[in-house]
């Protein structure tokens, strides 16, 4: 197993979900760069647990306390290390998941690899919490970025089916981003909450696309091949929990459309050069061109459901019905907003600092 | 710039399309590893160019040359290279890109990368034409993992709109995959083939979606986090050109799905442990959970176009048309799909190699 | 900076000598491992300062808190996490480092690197103190390999050149090291303290030489070229701070040898394959010869001394004599035989992991 | 078994002695860098077999043949690949190396790891040859690095006991070095030289240690632990066949020294920080200081001798005796002086590149 990513920068990210703490250490940061912890605090509330009825309501304060890596509010070239501590845990709910998996969860395929030493307790290292400590890590590199004019924002594109308002993919206004529930479009907001709600009060759940944007990022960032943008994002995207999709720019749709019509026509505006659309999603050939970033994710249902499903009994080798108990969110899309962000924060972040676009 | 991949296995990848040759090195193989060179010859014709009339004109053998790490049919522990010279090269096509960039190709951002020493002939290190040496490595890794019960294939699941029948995802038939246009459905194989006559024919392309499929992998295989089967196959399948989206069994539709819909449900079926369905596309927290791995992959249409294209002139930064010559693809999706069953090979022999299953 | 190390496992350690707390992470670890805390433990102690005369009067319990990886008494396949708290720290005779850097101290080097950012109370992330959490983690990788019959061991060879009498590199009786002052002739032991006490009452330090062994190591493991067993251990072990030379086998005296005795001829010994002799150390092409691997580490003499030295002031550049203050070792080398220990632990441990010998 | 070395380059070397060629890509080289070919084959002569009579007789020109990466004399960003073809080789010379395995040689190691699939004609991957591409790709980093007043140098220390001049650590004259035969003084080359021509009648070899310096190298490069100049240059010489000890400054001398001795005062010269001794070898805390770079290296007596030897034959499982034939250096120091200056290279290039020091 590894929990670690990055090129220059090495993000390690640990703990179980009900284990005494979680947290993660981040090495490779330059020196001098200043640390704005109420903006990092505001940043972690919008990931954390129990703030609306459509998440958990298991309640943590998610407030990382540093380690190491910061002295007087600058980094100081040391790795940064930072823990956040378990407080809420009830570990009686999850006793039964060695024998009997949960569909859709990571139960089973954990039990063939790690043979029944596997921490269950509320997911154990597969739990959504540790999205927590890749928040830290993201929401630190967010504000490194910003000071390089480097913007990153996420909206929810779809829940349930039903869409926000499409964003203008060349100059995408991350202002009109609502900060409660990330849409721009409130009236869509609604109803997808509406939705989760129903989902909830049938004892089942519902899944949706996150749009992510990076903007003010320059061209020329990147590499082809194998450590291009989208690969690196798509690594660690694909580390944060129930994701399984993910597209750049015009993405599956873009492969239904002609040359003709997905190519980017370049054009000088202002001494400066853009591309008319950007279907590409600012990124060709695994190098930036400019234009912001465009990616989106796809996030399935929440696993955990109320309802009575078919599973199986690993003693007996027979079949059975399971209901799961707990607190789990009907919809984890809201709250993997801010998780997106961080995520693509770290790796552009890395990018940056291996094209000496960020030293210190 | 990186054009290396893996963990255990080292694969560096080489050459300009117009350049002396292209080529790629395999370290990290065990020792003692057949070789079949027909067979891999046979897998290197399926990409191949000059094959058909919708891909490029210019032929060449792609007949790789084995310089070291192979002795008397077997591998000997020592890294694996292997080249295949460039032939048919007319470098004369491509002088003025470095000032007029051609939409949808890497040419602008390669310029803001590389400041001008870039070999811009034939799309340099960026060209198709560097998915052969992929295809080495991934061919001979396609020939050992069979050898462990593990095959994959793919197929093509739509072009321009046009689908192929789909495919069973719990108990998919590789073997009804057809050899010479890779779809299920040979219908639909001809109507997409007429999508690409006629887009060659209004001196545009087509693009499309390869549905990919690990068989025989056994539960138990990955990693949480940035490990995990997604993210491997994500880094590796994001480094073929033109790849613009991934997802994973339901992907971006079971976003759209319920819980209740979208969890695989567990069965015993004779003592063995497998699910009635598969939108989990073989993968639960990073982890194979012995189901078939699933996956679907957006390929944009081709942005080498005969049609005359807005654009730009870099030296007087100015706006100006561009129509371009040279030999392409109408429709590279046909050829993709040995590429990515290349990548995907190579991505599951790695995590096979780390995870104890093959050692020789 | 990169405090990362490990190809399988990943181990990150972070902290300042006097910031809230130092540890590590340690991923990749297989799950099912037994923990022996109390062994642990014991071996931390070798490690601990505050212990003799000849070490720091800095006092720490060195007792490391686990928060994550570890169930019952097993590694669960997650990330171990540990941490230990800093007690007693002493800012304040840190203060002038940055104008004044101290001779054979990275001081200096760490001012043009950080620019004034890095943390320099008590020697910051250079501190021997960040050698305790690389005990954490070669503590439990020695603890794993003595289940694979793989022992690790190391004596003080010499000590202000005083010398120990010389161990068998074909048959090593690690048992014969004494555990309180690591030496096998206990008199040469004594006068390499009575040495050390001498150069403490001149205000003075001396350095020495660490043999480490690696006994029951299986030969075939390692690799040629830059993954060999030399330059695994290697890596590691010019991170342990103050070591500025190793040599394998007979190493610098070897060089001197004809290849006629330095050469190790092959017996049959009971049906087993062995060397006469161990001029190898163990290691032939980066490879185990099944013989144990036999190293030694030069350490320096302490940089920080009481005696008056020249050095220079940064804000004047100008020449200046400095008195370092604090609590410093005289001699580290007896305190480094654990931390060499850990080291070729956490390398071998990586080596196993890798070549399939240690699962779980 | 991994031949890839590197963090921001990637270097990956290929080829086994008598295989049909040996080479290495050069990958993460940044675009616009000039390539002299003249000069890089002065460098790779310096190497090259067949030069003098304490060199093995076969002949190889050693001219690499470039496959990609470079255009029109400068580097394009692409990976740079080259190869060299092996004309002169005689696998006759090497069948009874799995039965028979030659003492000081990897022959049983191979063995146990690749179980008998390992190439042994000529010693497989396991050559000194192998280090021609690794010349070729420390030549060209040598080159790049002179560019930025960074140059890199080595003289033989000492030949089978008999020592050269020593070289002043903190301004090394890198002009004194003989260029035919590699050392400061004339007349203990000579002495050299008769040394090798004694053992040679003999049947024997001899070893030595080569003394090796970068000057010009800022202050405030490397890391400390694991990513620091030594462990850097640990590594990647590590790599180089034979070497069996390395250290830094005074190394293995100064643990005999008392701090007072070691410790490199500082003071101002003409406004600039330097040490009146250079005991530390440039390196403090894994970070450079400024001075040169200081570092030793203890070669091994070619394992390769004419005098009937003891082994075993593993067939049997019976002892026995062994006399080698072939072509075999007396001694290797000579020919590993430039080896080793490619290697350090090689490690500085890709510190330089971290450290953003070198872009284009």
């Amino acid at each position: 197993m590894s929990s670690t990513y990055g090129e220059i920068l090495k993000l390690s990210i640990f703990g179980q979900s009900h284990g005494p703490a979680i947290g993660m250490t981040l090495d490779g940061i330059p020196a001098g760069l200043p640390v704005d912890y109420d903006k990092l605090q505001e940043f972690m509330v919008r990931r954390a647990p129990g703030q609306s009825s459509y998440s958990t309501s298991r309640k943590e304060a998610d407030k990382p306390e540093f380690l190491s890596g910061i002295v007087d509010g600058f980094t100081c070239g040391a790795p940064i290390a930072a823990v956040i501590s378990n407080t809420n845990t009830r570990s009686g709910d999850y006793e039964n998941l060695k024998t009997c998996p949960r569909p859709g969860h990571a139960d089973y395929p954990a039990q063939m690899k790690y043979k029944g030493y596997q921490d269950v307790a509320g997911g154990g290292h597969f739990s959504g919490r540790l999205t927590a400590p890749l928040c830290i890590a993201g929401g630190l590199c967010k504000q490194w970025l910003e000071k390089h004019g480097i913007r990153i924002g996420a909206h929810i594109s779809s829940i349930a089916g039903i869409d926000d308002a499409p964003m203008d993919w060349v100059n995408p206004d991350l202002d009109a981003i609502h900060t409660d529930f990330p849409v721009v479009n409130e009236e869509a907001g609604k109803k997808m909450q509406e939705a989760i709600s129903n989902a909830k009060a049938d004892g089942d759940s519902v899944g949706g696309i996150v749009e992510g944007f990076v903007t003010g990022i320059p061209a020329g960032l990147g590499a082809p091949m194998f450590d291009g943008i989208e690969n690196k994002l798509a690594q660690i995207i694909y580390g944060i929990p129930a994701v399984k999709g993910l597209e750049f720019g015009s993405g599956f749709a873009g492969s239904n459309l002609r040359g003709s019509q997905n190519n980017d026509p370049y054009t000088i505006e202002k001494d400066k050069v853009t591309t008319l659309t950007n279907n590409a999603g600012g990124i060709l050939g695994g190098i930036t061109t400019g234009m912001p970033v465009v990616f989106r994710v796809a996030i399935k249902p929440t696993p955990s459901i109320a309802k009575q499903q078919q599973t199986i009994n690993l003693k007996n080798m027979s079949n059975q019905t399971l209901v799961i108990h707990g607190r789990h969110d009907p919809c984890i899309v809201p709250r993997a907003v801010p998780v997106i962000e961080a995520a693509a924060a770290i790796a552009i972040f890395d990018i940056c600092l291996k094209d000496g676009i960020i030293k210190e």
